[in-house]
């Protein structure tokens, strides 16, 4: 397969189209972002890079981070974090708090927020300094040890984070926080602040495509089970209220975030990771489906 | 009417059954209170007062000052308080934050927790010093000046509302919380933390029974139209997942607390307060609302 | 009180207004009523009668009739009907399966259409000839024997009338409905196609506000606690989603129906009806709402 | 790959376990069958066939149907399917109605009973002699002359599925059905009753691996794109509450039947049926899950 052809021939078809949709605006470092930014970047398990326009610019990676932090989690603890989240899709939007109301405060899958909220309490109690700690995780798995938290964002998204702040303590009343709920607030709005290239997202992804082992390392990050687990869960519920129309246009496990930001995997093949900031009205970057939609129709390869 | 022997009847029938239901326990200054606990204060809009049992003694009020917070509130911002609060039964239990989520942060009534945090932020805004003022409101119309906030069962409420704070949270991030949340949780848990006794509560739920006149005071607090407004809501609303079987049994506008109070009034005629520690299973003092069915009954006096 | 007098102010009054809402018009034979109609008549339990404008005009009672079911299901049943529907609020829109689908089967409250059907039920098990004996009671209760069904309205309910048909197999999935489906439904299309006069409500509703007792009959229908039980839902629940706003603005137990009536009780004085066939949002007569206030706020008597 | 050795060790790993679960008991027809049955039919694309067990016996397929229903309404009407019918989760238990009252009618996805009964309308609308024609349908794709509905399940179905009644009642009531609820319910109920053997399962399922064509025509059933958007349906929604546990354990895209079997499709590659009459917690062959698990652990082979 030539990569480094079929990616220029998505950049051009992609920069052909409208630009629609709209830059996620709840916080301002976030509303401030160039609308026609795009990059795209491939890597293959065989160590190959590919790469088409902005791929070495940082944005927010946002929802991105609970891929890291579930991997993370069971990295440390196994099988034991499905004792307090669940893996089934969850059908609704993505702060539903209805669902934990009816289900004693057990999120439905690690990618809705609830979920991601007690993956955050899970770290924030195995790690000796769990924001540092987490950042090392993250900077080694995408081998760029400068990536950093963008405190600006963080600060933002505390000051107007209400629904997560309800969310954290509603699950705290059910018994599904241990830890300070300021505490698990500060780990989560700063994991989602978290900037990176779509390189380094390329990079970091790419031991779902290769069997939990980063290919810039020897280490065994995950096991074979833990990555079909993470892969399954991103292939049902990684794109909120639009995880069915992925699974069809594209065909691959993957995670957006609304920092405009899309990463997808094609076990034993690639990682890819696109960026561009507008989103639809599910929140997931317009352009960025489309570049992958275009990318397993052009190859004719997906999961399906 | 012989009031005098009529809750001596009642107390005496009352103190015969067996002591069922639970003290409520969730947090330690409630669980320690004598279960075997028993008051009743009756007072007639013509200034006589009766009473029987234990009807000195201090008790959490609890969501009594929920009725509380809506005079004072009505009486600051007239009919104007219902553009951010409904008048309909919520249906659910009074925690419920599932109607939140589908009618856009705006609780069904003002009885409902929910419904008290808006009150609350409704007052934080509205009062200079909104603890201090608050409690002089409290003390103005049950005419008792050393009336006090426990500052240990608002301190042991903050440590284990986490509910409570999921629910300001919620509130705030669909914009109906005007304040900070730390200062509205502080008021609602003062409010709930007051100390009253069945006199004190008799005399300031009089007004309701007086058109909303304090029987010792000249001020009118509130119009005639607003304590019909007030009634109404405690006959549909007041007691929870019960309203419905007290608004049978007794047949009275009224309002219970999980302290083990419950007030009550027979418009034109008097209010009543009565107390007993134990709670039934939707939260309401089991003797409490023996001792208000019994009342009703014998007097052959309710609403309908 | 010159009810007489009243009664023609109100009139002259509510005639000024503007004709505002819809009449109903899910069927045709309610489409078709003419807009301005506008009946109302008071009789007192002493035996008085007062009237003013289409007093003697059939028009089709509708949800007034669950009154009629619940006061016969109560004489046939006594209290053994609160095994199978509420008492409580439903905090719903009158159509609601959600609240079911949580509760097993056991509607809130029997006058949301899932308790209406609940009661249908009862009937069709304990009547010989159900239509023909619940047409009977309804005749007694109002001392008019040329009551009728309305064949074509029934027959056009049944043929739109899906969501009743969706409530009653859900009920009869949860066990809670014991006839044919069918049987069923057909009684309850009938019982909702029953066509009254404002005086014939008046009449049959006098016995709620005379302790259980019809002013034209010796005999006692149900005994002073059902009035009383029956009094309370009507407070809470008669209004669908306005029964709070009912509450407060006319203050007096009462039920309506989308045919545009509304009757209404003050306890131990009055039954009162009024008709008017263009409904609010709420699917309330609009204008009938009005009337009863304006009788509630110039007598300067409610339940309050 | 050997996979006769495959089938033959996993058959007998599976008769070792414990046989776990209830047959399916809610209509005498399924409730007779021998819960010790075990079958397991495994079809590559190249058109070898490997078999175990009982794979030649009849069992009924209940919701395996559905995917027939999706496959012939594609075939017939193309993507205008999804103006009537989702394609995300549902995150509910699969009688869910709570889900159509907030979403209007519209079903979350074709695999959950009201998607599935939106299909039969569709059908019922397209077809000449529905029941007639789309037997035919899967005869036809199973390559079997032979399959028939069982009308005795038919029946019974009838006479207990009031769940589904009230289902097709509500659609009807959002304006989703197009038929008479009966004609609608009659097919849906006829389509479930269908019986095939292991082997018919997987000659049916085969085209979902062989991008739309029949290993046994020359036809095309589908597109490609068809089979994908199918195949991503049946992994996220085909097992009820257990989707993601599937995806998970199994990964591969397939879909359970209370009549005990699974069937499902490693893409490219082959299809398989499995058959053991004891359901899970969730709903799902106890033994089928197993079966599958093992198929694919042992043979590395997923679609992650």
């Amino acid at each position: 397969m030539n990569y480094s052809e079929l990616l220029k021939n998505i950049y051009e078809e992609v920069k052909g189209l409208p630009l629609e949709g709209k830059v996620a605006s709840y916080i301002p470092q976030l509303a401030n972002v160039s609308a026609d930014k795009f990059g795209m970047s491939l890597l293959t398990v065989d160590g190959k890079e590919y790469k088409v326009g902005d791929t070495d610019e940082n944005f927010s990676i946002q929802s991105i981070s609970k891929v890291f932090t579930l991997t993370h989690v069971m990295s440390l603890v196994g099988e034991t974090i499905w004792e307090r989240i669940g893996v089934e899709p969850s059908g609704n939007s993505f702060n539903s708090i209805v669902q934990l109301e009816y289900e004693n405060g057990i999120p439905r899958n690690p990618f809705i927020n609830a979920g991601a909220l007690v993956m955050a309490d899970l770290l924030v109690s195995k790690l000796n300094d769990p924001k540092k700690d987490f950042l090392e995780f993250v900077r080694k798995i995408s081998g760029n040890k400068n990536i950093e938290y963008n405190l600006a964002v963080a600060k933002s998204e505390k000051e107007t984070g209400f629904m997560n702040a309800s969310l954290v303590n509603m699950l705290k009343s059910r018994g599904n926080i241990h830890n300070k709920v300021e505490d698990v607030l500060d780990f989560y709005f700063h994991q989602c602040s978290i900037e990176m290239t779509c390189k380094d997202l390329a990079n970091s992804f790419l031991l779902f495509a290769n069997q939990g082992k980063c290919a810039h390392l020897q280490d065994q990050i995950i096991s074979g089970s833990q990555v079909k687990r993470i892969s399954a869960l991103m292939l049902s519920c990684g794109f909120y209220d639009e995880s069915g129309e992925f699974a069809y246009k594209v065909g691959l496990p993957g995670k957006s975030g609304v920092g405009g930001g899309i990463v997808a995997v094609q076990p034993q093949k690639y990682s890819v990771a696109v960026w561009s900031p507008k989103l639809n009205k599910k929140g997931n970057s317009s352009l960025g489906m489309k570049a992958l939609e275009l990318l397993t129709t052009k190859t004719g390869m997906s999961i399906f």
